[in-house]
């Protein structure tokens, strides 16, 4: 069988065929321009791959940039709703699609929480069923699943919003978020590395005091996730863990700022607690992919 | 039918029997002494109800103070585990109970998730099935509900060490948590209340300052959790919340914190979003009652 994934971002929509295992057959990579001409271009390669394979999809996931609307009893079901992302606000994501393909189920979910079912299917969170996955990059963003189920509740987790002490040293007046002055968006995300050390994080080097604060501000997010929803695990993905050196400097702080307070083997020293995706950076598509295999199983 | 709920507290462990609807029929205090006394005298209660009655229990539930063991493959199950509490390290909670009911399904869980429990089944949270139990007293305990089920994970939530920012004018040198300098417990409890302003907290007057700082931290922590979960509501309980001055305040100032970032109609007053519990404090024993039932539908 053939499914189709959609890891829609704010920069570029990432569109992929893939079969049951989550092997991605084709992909291809689409500006986030305006949604017109997006969508079109995601629902063409779609398409053009069933002709070419002569087979046509058994499902599509899409794990789209939010907020969104989750409710499948409200009409804006399937929306990116209100972002600040020019254009993009209050857009039907789901509906073209499925409106191109009416006879195939079509998954929608956030972009975090189809990432981490992407890991527990194929990746590190195999065996977990509780269980967070943070992507620190542009924004910050969380999702995760309770018990084997996605995280949705009112809206849908919105984690890089987490209030956090500025550490006293920190050189930024305030976190870049326009909302809130100390959030852990505002204090840890790529453009926040960039306006505190003015030049953007991949330049700095691995011993630049920047990672020892990032390393910080993320431990501090991740002790409040851990005492919240007492997870069996946390992935964090994103371009801003690329740097490596980060996992090492967040387990240590996140130890020291417990304090020894949970007690249990897997917290001892955090290595197989703390960790990168175990699919990279396809992490999201392939979540998509398997988004589109439990739409299917749904229907 | 007649069941069986225990809310075992720190101080006091509280039993009841009551019927199908959570109706209490009969219940006692017996003050939290050694675990050996306190647990005799709770199965001591039981049976006699049953001869008094003439009729067996039909199930049992236990809402514990923690952290618990929840994990049923564990050989520690039912267990409350690492406490400060004198004596009560290492205590089997469950199991005396069940071996002095050995045909009767026993429920265990923490205090926090058995009053959400309760909450769910006949308090504020009806309409829910993704909440945030909070109870605010000697220590602050949160607990809930994700898509019906209660929260559960590597451990269990233990939402009361949170870390916030400690506000300026915070005549505290440092919250009372012996673990956390700033752990929402360590500010906002009881205690800390206390030895912030020399004097208990019930008999300072409702426009004291005391009250406008504990709000704030409220606030702050219930803004994590509302970006963590996403919940569909906050039931905030204990006997600090006696303090009804505090509802108000703090939903004033989680909307002044959120500025504007999550929409949703439910959130634009929170006024039926941040509320007392349905059951007052009986939700703790109700929801113990609950806990039995739902043990007797699994079994």
């Amino acid at each position: 069988m053939l499914f189709g994934g959609i890891e829609g971002g704010g920069t570029k929509f990432v569109c992929a065929v893939g079969d049951e295992a989550g092997q991605i057959h084709q992909w291809v990579r689409i500006p986030t321009i305006d949604p017109a001409h997006t969508l079109d271009a995601a629902i063409a390669f779609f398409k053009k791959q069933e002709v070419l394979r002569n087979e046509r999809l058994a499902a599509i996931g899409i794990g789209s940039f939010g907020p969104v609307d989750l409710d499948p009893a409200s009409e804006h079901y399937g929306y990116i709703t209100r972002t600040p992302k020019e254009g993009w606000a209050f857009t039907d994501v789901a509906g073209p699609v499925q409106k191109a393909f009416p006879d195939v189920p079509v998954g929608f979910d956030t972009d975090v929480n189809t990432a981490a079912l992407g890991e527990q299917r194929w990746g590190a969170a195999q065996d977990w069923d509780t269980f967070i996955y943070l992507t620190v990059g542009t924004g910050i963003g969380g999702g995760g699943m309770l018990a084997g189920r996605m995280l949705h509740g009112l809206i849908h987790p919105e984690m890089g919003h987490v209030l956090l002490p500025v550490r006293e040293d920190d050189p930024l007046a305030r976190g870049v978020c326009p909302f809130h002055p100390n959030c852990l968006e505002g204090l840890a995300c790529g453009p926040a590395i960039q306006a505190r050390w003015d030049a953007p994080g991949e330049t700095l080097a691995p011993d630049h005091p920047a990672w020892d604060l990032e390393a910080h501000y993320l431990a501090l997010a991740l002790v409040d996730f851990m005492v919240t929803l007492s997870p069996q695990g946390i992935i964090l993905g994103g371009s801003v863990m690329h740097q490596r050196q980060l996992y090492p400097l967040i387990r240590q702080k996140v130890r020291a700022l417990l304090n020894d307070y949970l007690v249990h083997p897997r917290l001892e020293t955090l290595e197989d607690y703390i960790v990168p995706p175990g699919l990279g950076d396809d992490a999201g598509v392939r979540g998509a992919i398997a988004l589109g295999q439990a739409a299917l199983a749904a229907d």
